[in-house]
């Protein structure tokens, strides 16, 4: 959760004449995605969010990432979409940054999901995938399991730091993860942050989800891995096979998994859980004094890499 | 600005099922008010704003600034409101802390408010004071002038460390300011804290105040005297003259000030520039590691300090 830069009304006056939408009405910084500022914006044609694209996020990626909402809405997937200029494109600029006004998906994040929301992110999860089957736009996965290596590589100190004896364990897990990691399961758009914050509901239902700044082409399955160590685990930090079983059994209500991915879900988990430890780790080394947001903790994935390491996941 | 407290969703629920609002659809922390955790809160019945009061304000003042909300209100004045529970209390528990539901009070706070911006803001104290006039509950000012000298007791080696002979100056404002400060003004409700964040435009009109959390009984003029600080000075500390001129013409336009009011301002101003300058100095001192807040700088309020103190104002 992140708001990181004040923006001048003035400046939002400006940056709000691109678009049909009237003047504003109220403008609250919120403390939602982590990557970016968001705001929500009211004016007289309704309720957005607006987005400012702050650090990580290429500006060169947005236009694809904007492109997805728009396919996915249009597909009958429950997204927030881009608001297109009056020039047409759906990006702008806004105190010195790449800035986008999307639609307002109402819906509640859950802090603690229950059973049934645990089946209906599972479902969320292969709606998404399916949706976006023929979305024409690529973009290769720059977090995926190619880029691992050189991501740990600056890291093993830090992996110490944390803990002693991680920095060996982590260069172990990337060997084997790289010499097991699966080439021929189908491959699509993935979400690649399927976490609970970017996950809505409406009661139990599925109501959409948000934050497709790291979706990529990669193993469909992959991103069941990803949602597995963000969704099965409890607070605590606990397993929960009841947990991983709905999820599992929601999104195969839409997708059913086959044979080779469903055998390679341990080791596509273990791969995630390395991934969101590694970029953690960094982030954690990187944190800024004074900034709003709080890194996350990479020792939560430590510890489920520890779980997938001596086989934990069964399902 | 700050989001403290993480709620969950289930807490949520229950909280809401003792208010007649029906089911939350989306759910917030946005980024308003520096001494409480604040969520924009959508449910069946419209929007709401959900404050969860942290440190600071004192549990056993809250029904007094809620009481004083729905006053101003009935009144006319464009306040948000506190929603009555189905007990009717105003005040409710969530995630063990006091929280109150607020309606939401749309407009824009004003970064670099305009010269009719601010003929506004000073229009809508003045308002707020004639508005506030019967309301019959009673709250002495537990940060005005009697106050000052035991804030700044444990201070004065926090304030050499920020400016080499800034203790021993602060010191003489002190005395100085007790000596000179007026006992004999029209005194009544003021909100003690109006600054550009608290107040609401559309386009330039006033549209409505919020964070009635230093509420107090005190002179009024005082209140404009603090408004000085924060309206008429340039993001980059320099005095704006004219700023201030429409600040205190809008003021003036709803209640002329008294000969003894106009010429105890410089005053006033001061006194308030050293109060907002001790509780920021004591914040910076107490800051604390991870917290989502940046305190407020206190170097700002010591330039408003020695600018009074070289009898800068001239109204």
């Amino acid at each position: 959760m992140a708001v990181y830069t004040d923006i001048a009304d003035t400046a939002l006056e400006h940056f709000l004449e691109g678009y049909p939408l009237g003047r504003a009405l109220s403008f609250k910084g919120i403390a939602e995605g982590v990557e970016n500022s968001n705001y929500l914006l009211e004016t007289e044609r309704g309720r957005f969010i607006l987005t400012l694209y702050e650090r990580r996020v290429r500006a060169a990626d947005l236009p694809y990432f904007l492109a997805l909402m728009e396919w996915l809405a249009r597909q009958g997937f429950p997204s927030a979409r881009p608001v297109a200029r009056r020039d047409g494109a759906a990006l702008g600029e806004l105190a010195g940054r790449p800035a986008a006004i999307i639609t307002f998906l109402p819906g509640l994040a859950a802090t603690r999901p229950t059973l049934p929301q645990q089946r209906a992110a599972g479902e969320g999860l292969a709606w998404l995938h399916l949706a976006a089957e023929s979305f024409p736009e690529r973009r290769a996965n720059d977090l995926g399991q190619s880029s691992w290596a050189a991501l740990a590589a600056p890291l093993a100190g830090a992996a110490d730091l944390l803990e002693p004896g991680l920095g060996r364990a982590m260069a172990n897990d990337l060997a084997v993860i790289a010499a097991a990691w699966p080439r021929a399961l189908p491959r699509g758009v993935i979400h690649a942050d399927w976490f609970p914050d970017n996950v809505f509901f409406r009661g139990a239902a599925f109501a959409g989800a948000i934050d497709f700044y790291f979706a990529a082409d990669d193993a469909l399955a992959y991103d069941l891995g990803v949602a597995l160590n963000a969704w099965a685990f409890t607070a605590e930090g606990r397993y929960d096979s009841a947990a991983a079983a709905e999820l599992v059994a929601g999104y195969e209500s839409r997708r059913p998994l086959s044979a080779e991915e469903r055998r390679a879900l341990p080791l596509l988990a273990r791969g995630a859980a390395l991934r969101f430890f590694l970029t953690r780790l960094a982030d954690w080394g990187a944190r800024r004094e004074g900034a709003l947001v709080r890194p996350k903790d990479p020792l939560e994935y430590a510890a489920r890499l520890s779980f997938h390491r001596s086989g934990g996941l069964k399902l």
